[in-house]
C-alpha cells in the first residue's frame, strides 16, 4: 500500500497538504450546518453535554474503581504517570466499562460520528485519561493521526475522536489545547521510529514530536483554543487535530474518556514504519462496526 | 530572636494562623480604597498597565540580550531549567538593567509599596523568570514567606512582590495561578531544611513544598485564580501568598520581572533553619532603602 503520509523515514520535517476531506458525508442532520462548517474548518467542536450530569457522575465514579482496582495494577492497559507510580491512563475502557460502551453505542454520538465519516464506524481506540491533580504530567503536541498511521498502519485521515470531560476542565486544572486548523496540513516529523516504542511512548513521547518550528508554523496561523467544560461536556476532535495539554499542580483532576472512531472503509494495514503493530489494546485489529444499542 | 513562623521543624504540618497585618500603614492615596480591600482579601491586586508597552518592550529586549550574553553562562545568577540547559532564570536584574532599576525607584510602584508596609523599604530579591515556549517546566505551589523567613532570616510578613509580565500571560502559556485568601494562612511544612538547598531548589524545590492536604483546604476556602494580562501589567501580592505556575509548551514564552520590596523594619536576621545564609543575589543583606529616582 501506498504511503500517503511518510513520516519519521529520515527526511527533512515537513508540513504537507492533507489529502483526505474532513467531512466525508453530507449532512444527515445530526449535526447543524454551522458545527460542520466549524469542525471543517478548525477541526474541532464542543458538545456542550453529551452525558447528563448524573450520568458522568456515576461514569467517574466506576472509573475511579477501576483505577483503585488492585487486580488492575500491572495490566498492559494501564499507564504510569512518567515520574510517579499514580495511574495516568487506562486502556479498553470501552470493553471495561459498560457505561462507556454504551454511549459509544448511542446516539446522539454514534449518529454524528457515522454522519461525519460517510460510513459505518468502529472503535480503534478507548482511553481514560486522570491527569491526577497536583502530579498529572503534560501531553506534548502531537497529531494522533500520526502515530496511528506510522506505528498502526491507519492510511487515512477518516478517523474522529471524542474527548468527554468526566470533571470539569478549567483553564487552571490542564485542559486539553488544540492548534485550530492544523488538521489541514500533515506534519512530517523527525526521526525513526523503534520496535516496542509504545511502551515508553504512552508515558512520555519521543518520537512523532513535530519541531519547534512546525508547531510554530501552526500556532501562528491558527492560535491556541482550551475548550473548557464542565463534566458531561464533551470534544469532538479530527483525527489530525495538532493538540495537547499542560500538567496539572491543581487539586482537582482533570480526567476524561477518550473514544476514536475509525471509519470501516479506513481499517488497519500493516504499520509503515514497518515495526511489528502494537497491542490490540491501544490499536484495534477487530473492525467489527459499533451497532446502535 | 523568637521565632513566630516555625516550618520544616520536624512537627506535622499545619495551617497556622498569620500574626502580622497585610496593610502595615495608612491609605495616602497611591490606591483606592477598593484596591486596598482587595489587596487585604484575596493577598494580590493586578496593576493592569505598570509599564507602557513601548517600556515593556525594551525591557524585554534588554533581559533577552542578557539571557543570550555569553559571559552570563556559568555565572551563580544564572539558573537552568530542570531537565534541560535553557535558562529558567536570573537573578538580581535590579542591577543587572537599567530599565529595572528606574521601575522600582519610581511612581507609582514605589509609593505604593511604601505606603502599603508603612516604611521605606528595600529590594530583598529580584529576577528574571522567562518560562521559555516548548519547555519552561512548571513552579510548583509554594509561599514565598516561608522560604524567605526559614531559609533567610526575615522575621515578619512585611514584604510584598510585584511581578511584571514581559511577555503577554494568557491561560495557556503557565501563567501565575495564585490561592485568593491563603496569605491568611501560614503553612508550616514538613521536612528538614539541607544546607546548600537553594542550588537545588531554585530548579525544582523539595523542601517549603506544603502538603497536598494543606493544599487542598486552602483551595477549598478560596479557589484558584490565575490573573492573566499583556505584557506591561503586573501583579501586586502579598509575600505569604500561596501560588504556582504550570508548565508551558506553547510556543509563546511567559516571561516576567519579580521584585521583592520588603520594608526596613523586617530586615533579616540569621535564617530560622540554622544553616548559613544563601547568597546576596538571592537574599539581598544591603538594607539601603530605595531611594525615588
Amino acid at each position: 500500500m501506498q504511503d500517503l503520509y511518510p513520516s519519521r523515514v529520515g527526511a527533512e520535517p515537513a508540513l504537507a497538504p492533507r489529502r483526505d476531506p474532513v467531512l466525508h458525508g453530507p449532512s444527515r442532520g445530526s449535526l447543524g450546518e454551522e458545527q460542520r462548517r466549524k469542525l471543517e474548518h478548525d477541526g474541532y467542536l464542543c458538545l456542550p453535554e453529551l452525558l447528563a450530569p448524573a450520568e458522568s457522575d456515576v461514569l467517574l465514579a466506576e472509573l475511579d474503581a477501576l483505577r483503585r482496582a488492585p487486580e488492575m495494577r500491572g495490566r498492559p492497559e494501564v499507564v504510569l504517570e512518567p515520574d510517579s507510580e499514580a495511574i495516568r491512563s487506562v486502556f479498553d475502557v470501552h470493553r471495561l466499562s459498560r457505561t462507556v460502551e454504551r454511549m459509544v453505542q448511542s446516539d446522539p454520538l454514534l449518529s454524528i460520528v457515522q454522519e461525519l465519516l460517510g460510513s459505518d464506524v468502529y472503535i480503534h481506540q478507548s482511553r481514560v485519561n486522570f491527569k491526577p491533580g497536583f502530579e498529572g504530567k503534560e501531553f506534548y503536541w502531537h497529531s494522533d493521526f500520526e502515530t496511528w498511521h506510522v506505528e498502526d498502519g491507519m492510511p487515512r485521515m477518516r478517523a474522529l475522536s471524542v474527548s468527554l470531560n468526566l470533571t470539569a476542565n478549567t483553564p487552571v486544572n490542564g485542559p486539553l489545547m488544540v492548534i485550530p486548523g492544523s488538521h489541514q496540513h500533515y506534519v512530517s516529523c523527525p526521526g525513526r521510529t523503534p520496535s516496542d516504542h509504545y511502551q515508553q511512548s504512552l508515558r512520555r513521547q519521543e518520537y512523532g514530536v513535530p519541531t519547534r518550528e512546525q508547531l510554530a508554523l501552526l500556532v501562528e496561523r491558527g492560535g491556541i483554543a482550551a475548550p473548557t467544560g464542565p463534566a458531561g461536556s464533551a470534544v469532538l476532535f479530527d483525527c489530525n487535530l495538532m493538540h495537547g495539554s499542560a500538567g496539572n499542580i491543581t487539586p482537582w483532576p482533570r480526567s476524561n474518556v477518550f473514544v476514536v472512531f475509525n471509519s470501516v472503509d479506513n481499517t488497519l494495514a500493516e504499520p509503515f514504519a514497518g515495526i511489528a503493530p502494537r497491542p490490540s489494546y491501544i490499536a484495534s485489529r477487530d473492525f467489527r462496526r459499533v451497532v446502535r444499542a
